[in-house]
């Protein structure tokens, strides 16, 4: 994009010119650091550019570290004593966060060690300690999650945002979220014009919150500055649409379609499962169709589309499940690094400023 | 349930003693008044205890009723002339809506000749229509719109409400959800204890909006009386879960889970035809698991969870699926017979003016 490159900064130098460092924190998830270092490894093997600054338990992190050739001098080990477990309150863990693997994390994009970085933990305390140390781009008054939702779009999925970091969203933030998503969608799909929807419940424009319709305003006026097609309200049935590349709603709203989905996706899953397993006939259809329902499973497997990225903090951070295995953590470390080498961060800090100044009234001609 | 017992007054004498009455609007559905007479065939055929009064054009239904041998001495028809269509405003239809089908239909509830009523037409002027014409039930501030959603249940099925007949709610909405969804899973589906659990973004007490906060307390202090458990907080992977019965939620976030859920299973049938057809292999595999699939098909069919059911009104009003063919219009139809043959309608008024006296803070003793 001609906007982006005008307005593009140099992205700050990683510590190795020619790589891109990718903080991780090991600790936090349910399965323990064994599953996330398999999964650094897995990306590294695959990926000769990348490198890792890696936080936790030092002692065990050296042995899980040095029992994987690709991994061993790729990776500088940052001690940390705590740990933030899934119980933890966001309020605790701000007070208390400082000495856990996951403060530390953040603490390797604050000062520039490292590019972004990925924690499988607490989703609440790494949004907490992120908007703390990171603090909020200026222009944006609410940080967003945002989610990649497989989709029968050529590039294989959309996004959606925000689907938890706040359960509140006034229009301002919707129009926020729209310049964010669009973004993201440029940067980490490819997708060069991206089209943007509103979550409501009817595309029809009288239908919905009175704050939706303010939004469906602010963002029809932003579009052509900012680079993406408004295409309007959409419906939840539209969240896997082609006619659609990012679908901007509430935190509250999008979290609850977020575990819909993919609690709709594994029930089907499960009848699936069941009516193959049902006969003998049907058992034997199912040897054959292996390589189908593999290529099936691949398509809605959850660890694929792994990856929450906060969106609207200086760095950028993502999450990954918590019962993610080492494919899901690689997948989540690949999101890192794609959107690093693309200058992301400071890609969208630049689309954000444009776009507060724009609706603050200021110049908003086309940056060309 | 002794409770809904000892409560329960007669239900209105439907025309012909020993079988039920369903008021149907013929017309107003994406698929002309053809595939509901159908659809009503369908019923007729599988239930002798079952007659209608059907309303429409009177001549075509008619000639459409006289093929139909298991239909032509058990519909009433009345002529209307107006049809509502999809594009029709809500607001118009309640200025304009007399001598439509739709308005007929909820007439002959209205007057006691039917004990339901079933139309394929537009939502939301079903809604208005059935509002104007048979009022709220005394206690209710916002009528809710029920839907089945495929579970783990032995039932099949767990209840989803509001789905889009307003899109807020207030604690005490919330209240008025649980106790109406309590009233349909035991009627409807012959869950004798519904467990009821209140959609949020996380399942610890802190989280989420204030109004849920208060309605979490409300709902769980008149589960006692209510004949319900109250299970707290679910999110939106337990929709199909086995831990609940009934979800409750605003008509916002209700209809967008609704129409993800319905999106999700429909973009992975997709995915998984695709899967199928993808090698000569897989093409044989799908023939000889063409049982197994169908009874998957069969599972996750929404023509079988066809109906959404209005709550909080003097009468019972369904509304099928504005592309229901003949076998999800008799879906319909047979849920509108359940509940009619249960005496729902009562159930339903004493559940809400007990619940409704017991927030006043009246007498809350349990009935015996």
């Amino acid at each position: 994009m001609t906007v982006d490159s005008a307005t593009n900064q140099e992205p700050r130098a990683p510590e190795n010119r020619g790589s891109v460092v990718i903080s991780v924190d090991a600790m936090g998830g349910d399965r323990g650091p064994a599953v996330v270092v398999a999964g650094m490894a897995e990306s590294a093997r695959k990926n000769n550019e990348i490198r890792f600054v890696v936080h936790g338990d030092e002692s065990e992190l050296r042995r899980l570290i040095s029992r994987r050739r690709d991994l061993s001098d790729r990776c500088d080990i940052r001690h940390a004593d705590g740990v933030v477990t899934m119980e933890d309150k966001p309020s605790q863990i701000v007070r208390k966060g400082a000495g856990t693997s996951m403060w530390s994390a953040i603490e390797s994009v604050r000062n520039g060690e490292a590019e972004a970085a990925v924690s499988c933990g607490n989703t609440g305390a790494l949004m907490a300690l992120s908007m703390l140390r990171l603090r909020k781009l200026p222009g944006v008054d609410r940080p967003a999650i945002a989610c990649l939702w497989p989709s029968r779009n050529p590039q294989g999925f959309n996004i959606m945002l925000d689907v938890g970091a706040d359960i509140r969203a006034d229009a301002r933030d919707l129009l926020q979220y729209a310049l964010m998503g669009s973004s993201y969608a440029r940067n980490g799909l490819g997708v060069a014009q991206p089209r943007i929807g509103l979550l409501n419940v009817g595309t029809e424009e009288h239908k919905g919150r009175a704050e939706l319709k303010e939004a469906h305003d602010l963002i029809a006026a932003q579009a052509a500055e900012g680079g993406f097609d408004y295409v309007g309200f959409v419906e939840g049935g539209d969240l896997p649409s082609s006619r659609v590349d990012v679908i901007v709603t509430d935190g509250f709203t999008g979290n609850v379609a977020l575990k819909t989905g993919e609690g709709t996706a594994k029930l089907v899953g499960e009848f699936m499962r069941a009516a193959f397993a049902n006969s003998i006939m049907s058992k034997f259809a199912a040897v054959l169709a292996m390589t189908s329902l593999k290529r099936l499973q691949k398509r809605i497997d959850p660890r694929r589309v792994n990856g929450g990225i906060f969106l609207g903090l200086n760095g950028t951070v993502i999450k990954s499940h918590g019962s993610a295995d080492a494919t899901g953590v690689s997948a989540a470390i690949k999101l890192a690094f794609t959107l690093a080498k693309s200058g992301f961060q400071d890609r969208l800090a630049a689309r954000v400023a444009q776009g507060a100044a724009a609706a603050a009234g200021g110049d908003a001609e086309t940056a060309s």
